[in-house]
């Protein structure tokens, strides 16, 4: 295994010159995503690709000697699904990170994968136009690995998630064949869906070279709502009145510890006492009768406090003490974040049940998420270096999402399967099901050298 | 192969009785869908299932015989797909028509595959909810064929196809395999998106016999603005002017011929000097100030005449003009209707095209579409009963489809490839693509019985 990998690693290097690097600095910079708890292995090479022909070239290579490739964009994943495997080659497309085009009349952009996300939505703006998804990582995380992971974020709540928003894909199949899926149009039913297939899909299939998303015009005006509840649940139930009364672009929840740790990080002044908090923005036309319309929602579900505000920028500052949530958690300890989606009347449940298993397990779980979705983010706070509390930690992990599954729930709203999830997958999808997603496999690599065992 | 056929056929009424009809009558009523020269063979047999276990007893019996099955709901496909190859069996889902359940705190519906539309429509209303997707034939299409071909409709323009409304689908694999896809909440990415390569695959890769859908809150408003122009491609100029001013609920497109025959038919007092109409509606709390704002920009494209209302009796009224539009051509003759798909900005051009090919072949051309979604149907009216007609009806349709691909568009907007559009599969999606598409179904079905020949 070594040997083959070492003379792949050599062709390699003779084929694409320094957008090869090998040994320690690149097992450093490039064998681990964001997750924690996850195994990472040793590759053999690093291929920090420029084109979609570096991409071609390696996957030719690797192809043809069986060696595993696991592709990364920015690294930013949460489930382990980038972390290298021993003697794999990681194919990196940070560098593939040019705006190939912004279509002001198809309200299209046409990207490399490499391209981060926030770059996306700026070079949108300057032509008045919006990238709508909003994963937490945008300002790091790249096109391709949002694509590749279908990544979600809080404005799925009304426009969806990546999946909705990309129209067409360039991808390198292992062997070096590049395809082309999807339409520059916005209806297209001919033939089998692989631009869906390929979303979500976790460099198993092939490697996503290029995209073109569609863009919306930006909002004209947008309200937000603080809400502030004595209690969890409280908070979660006032979901379901809020989303019958109007269509929300984000709700966004924090439970008490997430609250109380975003307080102590910013100084912001939030309610440490309130068990609940929900953040709330309308956007469009009549974004100020929405809000008041969620306003009057809320009210009926005894809040400790409402908040309304018309004004954009105070709402993102607002909206600030949403976005560093997972930072805040961070300060208290090594985190172990969780990604679950309930359907919105199990909210509750759900959350009872986490604080339940955060007793047993002697754990602090701090839970925030987007609520319209029913998509939670219970984040376990731990000792990394005491192995007891790593065992617990994997222990309560293991049991939220088993409870989720009991609630009709996925194991996984929007980081993907990665190595986190992949020992629950047949329970979520069905022996049959997940059979079938490994026969797909097969048809874009038979000889499995992509992102093996996971995803899949 | 009769042989083997009829064995099948007795097995089939050994097993499920007075579900299963043969002879001349099964024939007549059957084996065709509304679709014009296309090619319909004779069944050896039609199963009117009443039951998924029905579907199961059918499937294993045809797979473990190699009997072609052909699925069909309602009969309204448009391309061919559901018409009846010789010896097949056809599997009709019409009496699996219960709607199972509707829940207004998940905002789903979950019905058999084969209810009505409009019927999911009307049940959802009751509850103060909507079902999106109206294609054309919204009040005899099945679901379990609106998700098969990906129907789209008017709404798409603000709401997305069929596909963008289904959360999971019950489908049994040839064998008698049933499989679950998707998941109940909004935000799912665990593996293989099974559901959205279901939809779309008009029969090819399973049936479908259970699907849940997403529903939403009735619009608490509907404007609507009648724009007449000059010239069609006067009117489709205004269609990217409009959607950059707002985000319309639908924009309807009928050109000249349409609009007499629609006129001629309904005397509606419609300007048959018009060159090309738009109907538009907005929808949601700011309904009225959204088609102001069309009508603003249709205002600056020199219209002919504009005429808005709020009231949404009076706008359902003015919608009806296109929704009679293919009713209307068929009045004037047979008729072969086409469904393109092209990017917004080259709706002028694709219409320059259609007029042209209409001259060259001598032939009647009327077209209607959902211009904000550039989807054309270009429908050419020709004497079925003379051969020359005949063939040169085929050459323009040939003709447009290979427009519409120079022009970046899709082969199929909404009514799927079946018959009519497979010899330009390969062309519009490419070689490797559609291999991929071939492998993928030979993983459903391995032994190519599920509607040979079409779709993929």
């Amino acid at each position: 295994m070594i040997r083959t990998a070492m003379s792949a690693v050599e062709e390699l290097a003779a084929c694409l010159g320094s957008a090869v690097i090998s040994g320690a600095d690149a097992s450093l910079a490039y064998r681990r995503d964001r997750s924690l708890l996850t195994a990472a292995g040793t590759p053999a090479a690093v291929v920090r690709a420029r084109s979609a022909e570096h991409v071609v070239a390696t996957l030719r290579i690797a192809d043809q000697r069986g060696v595993p490739v696991v592709t990364r964009g920015a690294g930013s994943g949460l489930a382990g699904g980038a972390n290298a495997i021993d003697g794999c080659i990681v194919l990196c497309t940070e560098r593939m990170n040019r705006i190939l085009s912004i279509d002001e009349h198809t309200r299209t952009a046409t990207v490399e994968a490499g391209v981060i996300n926030s770059d996306v939505a700026t070079a949108a703006a300057a032509h008045g136009l919006w990238y709508v998804p909003d994963p937490g990582s945008r300002d790091f995380s790249t096109i391709g690995g949002n694509i590749a992971t279908n990544a979600g974020g809080a404005c799925c709540a009304k426009y969806g998630v990546t999946a909705d928003h990309v129209a067409r894909i360039k991808a390198v199949l292992p062997g070096g064949q590049i395809i082309h899926t999807g339409s520059a149009t916005r209806k297209n039913t001919a033939g089998l869906n692989l631009t869906q297939l390929l979303v979500g899909s976790e460099g198993t299939l092939a490697v996503i070279v290029e995209a073109t998303v569609r863009l919306r015009q930006l909002p004209s005006e947008t309200a937000t709502l603080v809400a502030t509840f004595p209690s969890a649940t409280a908070a979660t139930s006032a979901v379901a009145s809020l989303t019958a009364a109007t269509e929300p672009s984000l709700v966004e929840f924090m439970d008490n510890t997430t609250i109380a740790a975003v307080n102590r990080m910013t100084k912001m002044g939030l309610d440490e006492a309130a068990g609940g908090m929900l953040l709330i923005q309308c956007d469009g036309d009549s974004a100020h009768t929405q809000i008041e319309r969620c306003a009057a929602a809320c009210g009926e579900l005894q809040p400790i406090e409402l908040y309304v505000t018309a004004d954009a920028r105070e709402g993102a500052a607002l909206m600030q003490a949403r976005r560093v949530a997972l930072t805040a958690l961070e300060k208290c300890g090594s985190t172990l974040l969780d990604d679950l989606a309930v359907p919105v009347p199990q909210l509750a449940s759900m959350l009872t049940a986490i604080s339940e298993i955060a007793t047993r397990h002697e754990l602090l779980i701090g839970t925030f998420g987007h609520a319209a979705d029913g998509n939670l983010h219970p984040t376990i706070v731990f000792d990394a270096a005491d192995p007891d509390a790593v065992f617990r930690a994997r222990r309560a992990f293991s049991d939220m999402v088993a409870r989720c599954l009991e609630l009709g729930g996925s194991i996984t709203g929007e980081h993907g399967v990665g190595q986190l999830k992949s020992s629950f997958l047949t329970q979520m999808v069905g022996v049959a099901e997940r059979r079938l997603m490994g026969d797909i496999k097969s048809v874009f690599d038979p000889r499995g050298i992509l992102n093996p065992g996971r995803g899949v």
